[in-house]
C-alpha cells in the first residue's frame, strides 16, 4: 500500500504590475500584497529585472550605465534571461506551493520597453516570451497607466527606478521612448482584455489601491475579511 | 558636386573557430590570425562570450559559478544577448573596415551547448540565431573535434576555460554532457558542409594549424606570401 499523500495545495494565482516609470507599480505591489496577506491569502512581493539571485545579477548590467549601453535586441534577451531564472526559481515553486505572486514588472514590460520603445516590434518578444514561459502567462495583469510628463516628474523625485541615482537607465531615454512606452501599455491592455486590466494611476495613491483591489476581488474571487464577515453575519 | 569618395574597403570575411573544451580553438585561432597578417590580410582576433565590453560583462555570468546556476534556456537566451553585443560593436564594424574577423567560438557553440548538450533542441536556438544575427552567418566556420576524453584531460591541464581555476563551470557538466556536446558539432559539419570544415584536433598542434590554413586557403582564396612569390617567379 502507498503511504497516504497529504492533499495538493491549490495552485497559487500568479498577478503581475505593469506600467511606465513613476506609475506607483512598486507602491502598489507592495499594498496589494499586504491586502491578500490580511485576507488570508499566502502572497509573496517580487520584481524584474530580478526576483531571483541570478535575476537581481542580471539586473545590475540592464538598470545603470549609459542609455545606449545596450541595444533593443540585447536588452530583450538580457531581460528574458532574467525573467527565466525568475519564473523557475522563485515564482513557479511559489505558485506549485499554494502562494500567490505579485510582481513589480514582468514579460509585458518587455513587450512594451523593447518591442514598442525601442521599436524590435511584437514578433521577436513574443517568440522569446514562448521560450521563457512556454504557454504560461500571468492570471492577472494590472497594467498602471499615468500621463508620461507625470510619471517621469514621480521617477525624477524619487530618484532613479529602484530609489538609487544610478538605476535611471531607462528613464533617461527620451520622451518620445516614453510616449512610445505608454501607448504599448494601452495597446496589450487592448489586445488582452481578459488578462489584463487598466488602471488609471495618476489618482491618489489610496484610490489606486482601492481600484487594483476590486479588480483582483472581482476577477480572481478574493474577499476581504470585513467583506466575508459580513457576508457571513 | 559632392566630394570625390575613397572607394569603399571591400569587406572583410569572417571565420568561426567552434569545438568543445580542451580542442585548442584558443591557440588555432591566434595562430591563423598571425598567419593571415603574415599573408597581408587585415585580421584580429577575438572570442565568446566576450568580445566587446558588453559581452564580457556577461560572460562572468556564464563561465563561473555552480554547472546548475543557470538553465539551458536561461544560458541560451545570455550566450545571444553575449553575441549581439559583440556583433554589433565589434565583429560588425570590423568586416565593414575590410578587416578579417577569427572569433574563437560563436552561435554553433550555443546550438553545440544548449542546443545539443543542455537538450532545448535546435529549433528555439536557430530562432536565437535570427534574432541577433538577422541573415547574416560566419563566412567559414572550423569545427576542431577531439575525442571527449582528450579534450577534458587537455582542458584539465590548463586550468580553466580560460586558463582560469574560477573559469570552468561547463567543464565540470560530467563525461554525458560532453559526449552529447562533440556529437552535436559533428552533427552541425554534417548539416553544413558549404560552411563548415571538420578539422581532426587530436594531432599536434602545428599540423593542426597547417590543416586549418589549408582549409582557410583553399576555401577563401588567401596566398601565402611565399606561395605568391614562387608561382609569380
Amino acid at each position: 500500500m502507498s503511504p497516504v499523500q497529504p492533499p495538493a495545495a491549490p495552485r497559487g494565482r500568479f498577478i503581475t504590475v505593469e506600467g511606465g516609470d513613476g506609475a506607483g507599480k512598486s507602491t502598489q505591489t507592495r499594498r496589494l500584497v499586504d491586502r491578500l496577506q490580511a485576507a488570508g491569502v499566502g502572497a509573496i512581493a517580487t520584481r524584474e529585472p530580478g526576483g531571483s539571485t541570478g535575476g537581481e545579477a542580471i539586473r545590475g548590467l540592464l538598470v545603470s550605465g549609459a542609455p545606449d549601453r545596450w541595444d533593443g535586441v540585447t536588452e530583450a534577451l538580457l531581460m528574458s534571461a532574467a525573467r527565466r531564472d525568475h519564473w523557475i526559481k522563485t515564482i513557479q515553486p511559489a505558485l506549485a506551493r499554494g502562494v500567490w505572486v505579485v510582481s513589480d514588472r514582468f514579460a509585458d514590460s518587455t513587450m512594451a520597453y523593447q518591442g514598442y520603445g525601442q521599436g524590435i516590434g511584437r514578433g521577436p518578444v513574443e517568440d522569446l516570451a514562448r521560450l521563457v514561459l512556454g504557454q504560461a502567462r500571468p492570471d492577472l495583469t494590472l497594467i498602471l497607466d499615468v500621463p508620461t510628463a507625470t510619471g517621469l516628474a514621480r521617477a525624477g523625485e524619487r530618484g532613479g527606478a529602484n530609489g538609487s541615482a544610478d538605476d535611471d537607465r531607462f528613464e533617461r531615454m527620451g520622451q518620445g521612448f516614453h510616449d512610445r512606452l505608454r501607448d504599448g501599455f494601452l495597446d496589450i491592455a487592448r489586445r488582452e482584455p481578459d488578462r489584463c486590466a487598466l488602471i488609471d494611476a495618476s489618482q491618489p495613491v489610496d484610490t489606486v489601491a482601492e481600484a487594483i483591489w476590486e479588480t483582483v476581488a472581482h476577477r480572481l474571487g478574493v474577499r476581504d475579511p470585513d467583506t466575508a464577515a459580513r457576508t457571513a453575519g
